[in-house]
């Protein structure tokens, strides 16, 4: 059932920098990892799940990134191979998803058992893979610092992308809500159901927010950063909390000239300051939320952390709360194409790589944001989406948006 | 039952400026009011608070003043002499507490209805007149913003003020939490029984507080702002929140010098600012949370959302968990000597002006932090504390602490 090659090499991608100093994501093979060591787990990798900090880091934008060459990627599901001493949660075999700071994309990996979890038996390894990035992230927007309360309104960006559509999942926990979003028009059609005021991005959205919600937003939760923080604290209602979680608008358009980005992200920097003091009069908060950060850190109490939040997301996958959306699936070979989605923000949900693209094993559903078993997914999705079961099948969409 | 002159004046406190544009504040006559108008109340005060943003205001030092000169106070208890128009929740001889902007140092009183509430019938006027700037800021910190959660650890600052006696009281309706704060080393033996670390402010807590919490803190409440913000943020556990609800430290020593103090506040103005970037990478948040603010939007839902916690907290001090601690009782025409008490920062507790010292009608109990029903309250206060009620007695504490 596993894509273990027999040779002692295994495929996986490596960002690495050229000699003229251009870095690039490459497909190439490095030695099988040995076996566990005590607390680690090997992993035979089914899919990874590829996010907007993927980007960033492919140009360089994130901080305290590994110096090239190193493997990317941060989620990732598969089957256990074999686990080291003092590995008791799971067992050779199980099926699981992976929270990991770089080194997902990659055919076999050994991580630290903290942050493996073994993945209920509905969920298929496309689900997985693309799940905990964009859950965990919209779970603590929303729950652990939004505070988000019946009868308020949010406002976030990007509603088509990973997070967003997770937290559009989310946000029918809550009763009473008013939802507002930007998004690509091209999406607004696969949006509209759930979210009750759709925005492009690119236009002034302050005075059609204030239209809507004269006395402000309780919750804005901004992936973009750049000018859309000063927006959305204008917006802000009192006691109201902007979150920024991602600076995706730092990533401009001429995506290649890295010097007019680090330019830009440079300029922003050091002019988007904040006075305390003027929260303070305003009666506003600004939080930031960085998820690779927490990764980082390492601490047995940051782990806890999050695998509490990840038991509490598979218990709403399990009441069919929530249900990861797979926009497109890509092998390792397409890495650039399936970077180039969330560039031109084609996607709605998760773009997923797999090391063997396993056409045989799982089917891509059409995109949408609702659960399946919601009354209304019939307005934002195909005639097969009230197909809950990933059955076998060739109807992988082998997405070929090429920009790289 | 009340103090009503027979004449047409009745007393209050203004703030006003003099020829050389020196502010100071005089107990002086004004015209009675006329009759309330429709949503109006009239109150004969018996009671007024004082906060530190009465100290702040006394030296020019808060945004939106009115112009003097002006009656001062944020909060007066007192009894309803005649009610407007469509006012239904409070009648003719209720005994109500009121929450203004500014006003409230005056014999008689009219407001808007919204925010005039009537009191249970076990407390006081007096603890009347000092419970709602304390205790909806207390509240709204720990339960609206700060979202605290039991075993979390918390530092805050002026732990002896009236904010910080309602905060230690609040706290102890959250299991196992680590209580962190600073005060001035003389109050440390009435505050030590509930909290478990104290420091003295102006040392630099951040070694000692990092021993205490090697992860950090996952809430600091600063009331003083300056240095403190920086030091608040740099002991943040990931996800944590420094909310900056007064701005105490910017009156420094030299407090009549209105040049030096502006100077210095303009400065740490432009100084002290946050990258929202840098909070998105440590996963930080920055809150500001400012009371007269609210009051001054003057909006439905600010004031319903105001009206609704007051109710919680007379539901708190019906259950004898929370009760209002008064450090001291003032007349009218001692009004500097009682925010002299605030400046020297000699209070536990908050201290009361009143229009008429009410000698036979109201006593004033030994400063404790906690309930009296507390188990551990016998470590914080004097004998006489098990007496729950407010008894007649002359044994009005008259502070002589003169700086103004």
């Amino acid at each position: 059932m596993t894509n273990i090659n027999s040779t002692s090499d295994i495929k996986c991608i490596i960002l690495q920098q050229t000699f003229t100093g251009k870095r690039e994501l490459k497909v190439t093979t490095t030695p099988k990892p040995s076996a566990p060591a005590d607390g680690e787990v090997l992993i035979a990798v089914k899919a990874c799940g590829i996010n907007f900090n993927d980007v960033l880091g492919r140009y360089g934008l994130l901080e305290d990134m590994p110096r090239p060459p190193f493997i990317p990627g941060f989620e990732c599901s598969g089957e256990v191979l074999d686990i080291g001493t003092n590995v008791t949660h799971v067992d050779r075999g199980d099926r699981v998803v992976v929270l990991t700071r770089y080194s997902a994309w990659a055919e076999q990996i050994i991580v630290k058992k903290d942050l493996v979890f073994k993945i209920p038996k509905e969920m298929s390894f496309r689900e997985a893979a693309v799940l905990p990035v964009a859950y965990l992230t919209a779970y603590i927007l929303l729950f652990e610092i939004g505070n988000i309360k019946p009868g308020q309104t949010i406002l976030f960006h990007s509603a088509g992308g990973g997070v967003g559509v997770a937290l559009t999942q989310l946000l029918k926990l809550v009763p009473n809500l008013t939802i507002i979003a930007t998004a690509s028009s091209h999406k607004f059609d696969a949006l509209r159901a759930h979210i009750h005021y759709l925005f492009e991005h690119d236009i002034d959205y302050i005075g059609d927010v204030k239209k809507i919600a004269p006395e402000g937003v309780d919750l804005v939760l901004d992936c973009m950063a750049g000018d859309d923080c000063e927006r959305g604290l204008a917006l802000l209602k009192f006691n109201g909390k902007y979150i920024m979680y991602g600076t995706s608008s730092l990533l401009s358009w001429d995506v290649k000239n890295l010097f007019g980005i680090t330019k830009g992200m440079s300029n922003w920097w050091q002019n988007d300051k904040i006075s305390c003091l003027r929260l303070f009069q305003d009666s506003k908060s600004i939080h930031g939320f960085n998820l690779l950060q927490l990764l980082s850190r390492g601490s047995n109490e940051t782990r806890r952390y999050l695998a509490d939040i990840v038991h509490k997301v598979f218990i709403l996958y399990k009441e069919g709360k929530i249900k990861p959306v797979v926009d497109s699936v890509f092998t390792f070979e397409e890495v650039n194409n399936a970077l180039g989605k969330l560039i031109d923000r084609k996607n709605i949900g998760k773009v997923v790589i797999e090391p063997f693209l396993n056409v045989k094993s799982e089917k891509v559903k059409k995109p949408k944001t609702s659960t399946s078993n919601d009354a209304h997914s019939s307005s934002t999705s195909g005639p097969d989406d009230d197909d809950n079961e990933e059955k076998e099948s060739d109807d992988v969409q082998q997405n070929t948006t090429s920009k790289s």
